[in-house]
């Protein structure tokens, strides 16, 4: 299916296997998805969006469980069948439970459909929502 | 700009501020937004959406922030500007900090990415990431 | 705004001013709307968009305000603005009522819920629907 | 497939049986799709997904076979492959013959490419199509 | 999977065959793929898509392969499985490497990427990019 | 119209002025565009996009200018009004004349059309397109 070769660890050279050690060590897992695995015939590509993500994805002022469920969302509202799946599973095992997937599902669905209409009826941005209201308290 | 009319709380019929009210009550605010009151044309889409919205946002498993967060996401995936300005408003009067939004933000962006790249690779879903880790401890 | 100019009639070759004068015709109105005038920097460009849009537009197994509807949906659904603005205008100029384009939004609006819906829970198309019911009765 | 477990009807509870006989009474079919049997992991996110459908979808100032042509014509623009197949589906039994189907693909094929166009040369909204031709005749 | 019936060369009309002739010859194959036996149920719309793609992928300002990255690129961007395929395999056909295949993704990540936060952040666009510089040496 | 403020650069900190003048330098500009003045609110996230983006957009096995046009069909196919008019100011800006946007923009708006029709009708991809030609010569 993947329009590129994937690159196993075996074959890997040593700069694309100290991603991939990276990326297991940090998700407690002893093998490499196929994201990376893909993303790896171009090792300067594998280097930037791994250590992005790993920075991206750290608890911060947002929690990684949070950070993981916007992830969720962003998949969902742009359908993409590998990041839905592969996000699903990495928030659940980060403490999603079925209850919090329906709650975010049933979000993403109504902020999917409040999205068409606001685009659809062309409204104009009330003035207490100006600038996403930067400037309020 | 709005390819309807905004129905005003002064021109509007009964049931129709019945809704009105019931927004305002549950955003302790003294005016309806703009998204409400083209919705009005048509009572019946404004009362399903509202209490429909209502319902969703209300802290559950999810708590009443992360939802507003996952409202932005949804909205700055779509591209929808009325949705991000409203919400990030929304999200900031909730509690969500500057540091909060970037942190948001990056995450989104990044998803938005990976994503693509995703899509682009084609890549097959890996065996323990099937039907998004559901069955999985 | 535009990122490229608009061709006016006065300034515009002869074979751009046959296009312009058909679709004034065909729309019975007496002027183009900046849509073509952008395209007709490239005049092949604007020959094959218009003739092809006239085509598609004609009323035949589905008729012609239906078309329209059909074309606000699609705008809608990608958000784009000067497309939703001229559709639903040449929709209101076709016959539809304030009515119908609430009912049309309130579709559009439940669509894009549970297309995210669908997306989101990853389900597999049932059997009935297979080659969306292509081979049914 | 799913990241969720269907309900099945046998092992459903009476609140959600009473949306499945609801479903199977008001499309003439003895059996529950998948969509609903995903979202019936969440009773209330069923109850109220299902009854705004079938009152959106029932017949109106417009009428039940274009509401699901409109249906159609935004699952394919967003590319959701359970509802291009249900909804396909869905039409076809309302009534949508192959030769409306090809006019409704050859339109929102249309529409998706005038979008792109649209959008990419940042058009002025023109000023008979502000407010979307609200306030014409 | 698909919606409607393909339409094999040996069932195929006279005019369908003219076209199926022209993809052939024009794309030096003596096979024609499913893309355009789907179209081929609606005559019409097989002869306009045709032999617009082949005007508008013909060498020009842009030479064929970059034409052929960019509709990639839009693809990949569209989430749309059989159009990443297709292309990816015909800009290999035109000379695309692997090498040029991760630089070329690794710019659509990049744009996804950045679309969302410019989008995001509501900016405002700078003097210098008015008009896409439309007027600028 | 922005939901956080623009990080002046007699306001910016050591770091942020750090990134600020390598980007003026790569672009040889005097000034800084208010994507960037966005994002240096949270350093991390200005410092990390405008290196890979840099790192990105150099001429490699695709040249910069074929780059900078990939990145306006993403950003067309996207909607994101900044980026339309920035990419585009950035593509004419190394080269692109009105001749290739035309080009551009007509391979683009064919591409969405033509992935709307592919979803529409739900194909298989052909074998030869499998892995997106991958494994052919």
């Amino acid at each position: 299916m993947a329009t590129v070769h994937y690159i196993e660890y075996e074959d890997a050279s040593p700069e694309v296997r100290e991603v991939y050690d990276d990326i297991m060590t940090t998700r407690k897992v002893d093998w490499v998805n196929n994201f990376w695995k893909a993303l790896a015939g171009q090792p300067e590509l594998l280097q930037r969006t791994w250590y992005r993500v790993k920075e991206v994805m750290a608890p911060g002022a947002i929690d990684a469980l949070t950070k993981e469920m916007l992830y969720v969302a962003v998949s969902v509202t742009n359908g993409c069948r590998y990041c839905i799946n592969s996000h699903t599973a990495a928030a659940r095992k980060k403490g999603m439970s079925d209850e919090m997937l329906s709650e975010l599902m049933a979000v993403v669905g109504m902020a999917n459909q409040t999205n068409a209409l606001a685009n659809g009826f062309q409204l104009e941005v009330d003035e207490a929502f100006h600038n996403g209201g930067r400037d309020s308290e």
